[in-house]
């Protein structure tokens, strides 16, 4: 598997327009793209900084998988995004080596990525995304 | 305040040998030092993935930070560090704006970095750590 950079970090949060405010007003980062992902249950919000984004989870529903999430463990850090050459043979190689994944096959991801998550119980508790910018 | 780049994801795990063997096994990363961190109680190993390392930390002490972490949350990704240039007048700026600070000066972190925390409760329950190499 041939990882190339953190592509982003997913923060769960409650309040995007006041995360947004921290981001930008505290660390200085600049929001350049607000986009809701409804299969998600998610309005996002992206940062740059380096080679990579920070994206912000806020909830649209309470029974989607953000929302849980903050019920359970409150805001905070949520997924590290690793971009990957070849995300489809990336998947096959983790799985036969005995990786739990939640999600088998690319789907669609936020900003038009192709994604899949492994599941945090075969990653020692770090929720993990794969994701690659299509060609 | 001027952040660079992500430099390292922290992240918090139970046994470092076999978390070590996690990182390099299947995602393909290369552990290149292990170092003891005794002020924080920690064993760290880390990883190089585009300009972000990944910092994985073992509590040596039950009662260390990261032992009480594991303890309340269980294992995963425990703070995001930002490279700053300029980190004691990012300090003092944050402050300023009445962000509540863990460290108010910077101190000696892992790699020799100047490094400093903000306290969750001002940054969306995300625990930030500022560092900055020193020149």
């Amino acid at each position: 598997m041939e990882l190339t950079h953190i592509e982003h970090i997913g923060i769960a949060v409650k309040n995007l327009d006041e995360s947004i405010k921290y981001y930008e007003e505290i660390l200085g980062l600049k929001c350049y793209a607000i986009e809701e992902v409804k299969d998600q249950k998610v309005k996002t919000a992206f940062f740059k900084i380096g080679q990579t984004k920070i994206e912000l989870l806020e909830s649209t529903d309470p029974d989607g998988p953000i929302g849980k999430y903050i019920e359970k463990k409150g805001e905070g850090i949520h997924h590290i995004a690793f971009h990957v050459n070849g995300i489809s043979n990336a998947l096959k190689e983790v799985s036969d080596k005995g990786i739990k994944l939640i999600d088998t096959k690319p789907r669609r991801g936020a900003e038009g990525l192709d994604i899949a998550f492994l599941h945090p119980k075969s990653t020692g508790g770090v929720l993990t995304e794969l994701c690659e910018e299509k060609k």
